[in-house]
This record gives C-alpha cells, structure tokens and sequence, in this order.
C-alpha cells in the first residue's frame, strides 16, 4: 500500500473501491497515518503510543507531562530522534532524557512501566503486534459474500439502536449483524473500544443466535478496532467515518472487508472488495 | 449535579448555560454518564476502564477476550458484579472468575499488570485521580474574562489548522490560544489526547510568545482532555462535540470553564460560564 518513504507523512495515499449509487470504481485515495511512537526514557522504553507522525519531539514532552513525569520544562535534558542508523527506524523512536530531580527519578519510573510495555497484546505496538497476530491466528477465509445494498443498510440499522447518543450526541454505538441480516449484538459507551468490547462480550456470555458476521461502529476505525474483529473472527467492518492506514494495513493481511465512510449509498472498501458484491 | 440514584444511567441531567445569538440561559441537558469500571480477576484488580454503565459484565468479558486473557467463552467461570454491601460502589466493580488453564495463568497476568493498576496518575483511575489532582493542584482562578463573540470564532480558526484532516478527515486537531487570540500551538493526530499532548508539549520545547489560555479540540472531551489541561494550566476548554459527565465534574473542581457543541453562534457552557461575558 505504501511506498517506504512514505513512512513519515501524516497521510498516505490508498488503493480504494469506491461504491456509489450505480457505480463502482478503483481510486486512490488519502487516509491518516498512524504508526507507533517508542518514547524512551534515559534510553529505556518508557511508552508506545500509536500516533501520526509530525511533532513527535512534542508528543513525547506532552505525554510524559500529562503522566507527570514531567513536571516543568526544566525538568527537560534533552528531547531527539533516536540516532540509530535505520534513519526510518529511528524515526519512530524518541529519547528523552531528565536532569535534576526528574532525573533521580527516572528509574523508579521505569520499573512502573516495565510490564505495561513489555506487553505486547496489549494493542499499542503496533507492528510487532501485527507480527504476533499473524503467528497467532489464520487470516480469514473468504467464506461468503454479502450483497452491496445490506452493506448500505447497516449504519441505518447502528443509528436506530443508539437510545443514548440521540440523547447525549456523546456516546459511541457499535453492532454485530449476521450475514443474513439479523442483529446479534449492540452497545453504547463514550469509549470506541468499549463500544465494540461490550458486543463481543455479550457473545461471550450468551451465546447468539446467529454468527457474528459484520461489526458496524459509529466512528473511525484505527489499529485496535480491527485487532478486536480479528480476534473475534469477524468478516466485515463497516465504518461511519474514516479508517487509519494501519488499520487498512491490518484489515489486509487479517482478511477482513474494511469499509469506511459508509453513508447512504455511498461507501469506501479498503480491504477484500471481493466479499462485496453488486446485486444478487 | 448528580442525584447519586442516577450513578448508573448511561445519561444524566447537567445545568448548562447554552448560548445562541443573541440568547443566554440557563437549562438543564443530558450528557452522557462517565465512570470508571474496575475489572477483577479472581478478586485482584487487572484494569481499570472509565465506561458508560451498562453491560458492565460483557464489557469485561469483551475486554478481556481482547487482551487474550479469555481466549473462549469455555474459559469463563463466573463474570458478577462485585457483592461489597456498599451497592453504588459495588456496581462500579465487575469479578471475574476463570477456569482450566485460563486460571492457572491468572496470577502471571495479574503480576504483569500491577504496577499498570497501581498508577493512578496514567489517567484511567477516575475518581482517585480527582482526589490526587485536587490535592496536588489549586484549582485555576478565574483572572480574566473573555467575551462570547472570541469563543465563537475558536472551532473555526482550529479548522483551519487542521491540514491534514481536509484531505482524509480521518484526523483530530487541537490548538491553543491565547486570551487576547493569538494561535500558540495546533496539532493533528489520529488520536484525541496525542493532538493535545503535541499541543502542550510544543509550549514545554519553545516559551511561547505568549500564554496558552484556551485549548479548542475538534471531538468530543472525556475526563481525560479536562485533566490534560488543568495540569497544563489551562482556563478554558472548547469542544466541538459532547463533553462526558466525568470531563463536566472535573472542569467544575478544576475552574475551568468548559464550553461544548460550540457550532457556529451556539454553544454550551457546562462549568464557570461567568468567564465569559456577553459584548464588552
């Protein structure tokens, strides 16, 4: 999808299906990049933050001040681009280094973090996660195929389950539908990520009436919602808004059909078009 | 703001002074309900994830299955809402109980995320972390007042910032102003709290040329973006779209001033409106 010396831009250019009303076309079009950030403290790993490239010396300055390992800019030694000789490696690595107090500090600050970063199911790292998965779980097979005007149905079908958000316009919906339309799950909360948690949990502790084919969600769709389906072992994602490109990157290789800006009867396919089809 | 009967609704009534042109007063609005859930494991605490209540117990079987705890439903032993007399705060806990080798591995993942849990100051602890903050910072006075005309023109200029989001609108922006509207720092990042976080983190690289006094982001705002700003020193606060319940409580303690669904002449002030005045 990418030219590697994309690597660095904050937006990337993508092969895309684009469906319209009686139309269907290949286009290339722009997303958001996200990639993982290593923040390293006194050249430890401190956090990875999946982030888009562009101000990542102030990303890392203003997430140790938010954590409060930072206190002031005083506290500030040094903030730089890792100087590993893998210049687009090194890129994706921050080092931070304290003076003073902060400095004193550093270590115990460490070993707080040492598990939290050591562990990498827990979504944030991106591409070593990709890799992990990868080993893990089999791609998806392409095992049926849906017709395009269910697809066009399904944020219509999430809106009309979102009691609180007509309420509030403050919350995220997220829904499971079968392949035969049913609806087998849906949930609300202010975080994306519990949204589609609470569905896949209610699988869990009842078992539903029919597969879980398609997750439709409310929102954007970065690197950690696809992981989820992935995991779930969900054909399809369907998406209100915009896609990351490490969530189109994942999508691809975990074959599942990513459609994005899914609004009436328009909508993007960044991944596996294949399982979308033009009337039956 | 809160009848506590109301602690588990996933929407509350909150006061608003809502703004139109022309119009000032004072009603009462819905927003929707931030808590945090804490998810135990064989009685231990694994994470704790502010929510929206309501499918408490799928939200930390989802979870779970997610961060490969669970690895099927045949795993769950038990998923219960906490039993401690004390009813409100026992709902805002959630057991699980694994079985076979699923149980076997809970003390290895409990130990990998101690120190995660142990940290209150990472942003997730909710209702400990506002005790810490009160504690640890005054809230900021109210020291100078803005008229309503400056606040309206503030989404507008943060989305002319946001480059980046025009091409993919796939992207969150965030700035900063000062009181007498001067542009101090703006962002673009996939992700809400880095684009704040890059935000405040250019001020700690290079002394501005003049105080950060308002951030404007382009989503939504959870406790979170709240507790970004009060530690930044920040006054006021606004969003393009809903604030939570939790964002509301902590502006309030915080002395910010916390404006939402600021859209065109309209807006929400959710806490301190008496800094901003009508026409000077």
């Amino acid at each position: 999808m990418t030219p590697a010396d994309d690597d660095l831009a904050p937006v990337r250019r993508v092969g895309v299906t684009r469906v319209s009303a009686g139309a269907r076309a290949e286009i290339v079009d722009a997303a958001a990049t996200e990639e993982p950030l290593d923040v390293r403290l006194h050249g430890r790993s401190f956090a990875v933050i999946m982030r888009t490239p562009g101000a990542d010396r102030a990303l890392a300055a203003g997430f140790l001040f938010a954590e409060r390992v930072i206190r002031s800019a005083d506290d500030i030694g040094a903030v730089e681009h890792c100087r590993h000789p893998d210049q687009r490696r090194a890129h994706h690595v921050v080092d931070v280094f304290l003076v003073g107090d902060a400095a004193s500090r550093v270590p115990a600050m460490l070993e707080s973090r040492r598990h939290l970063v050591a562990n990498s199911s827990c979504g944030v790292c991106g591409r070593s996660t990709i890799d992990e998965l990868r080993r893990d779980i089999d791609p998806i097979p392409i095992a049926w195929r849906v017709d395009v005007a269910f697809v066009r149905t399904l944020t219509g079908r999430l809106r009309g389950t979102q009691a609180a958000f007509d309420e509030t316009g403050g919350l995220h919906g997220a829904a499971l539908f079968s392949r035969d339309g049913r609806l087998v799950a849906s949930a609300e909360d202010v975080g994306r990520h519990n949204a589609v948690d609470k569905c896949v949990g209610q699988l869990l502790l009842t078992p539903p009436s029919a597969a879980a084919d398609v997750l439709v969600v409310s929102g954007r769709v970065a690197f950690e919602i696809v992981q989820k389906a992935w995991l779930a072992g969900i054909s399809a994602l369907v998406a209100v808004s915009a896609p990351t490109t490490l969530a189109i990157e994942l999508a691809r290789e975990a074959g599942i059909t990513l459609v994005g800006f899914a609004r009436g009867d328009n909508l993007n396919i960044y991944s596996h078009p294949e399982r979308v089809i033009d009337g039956v």
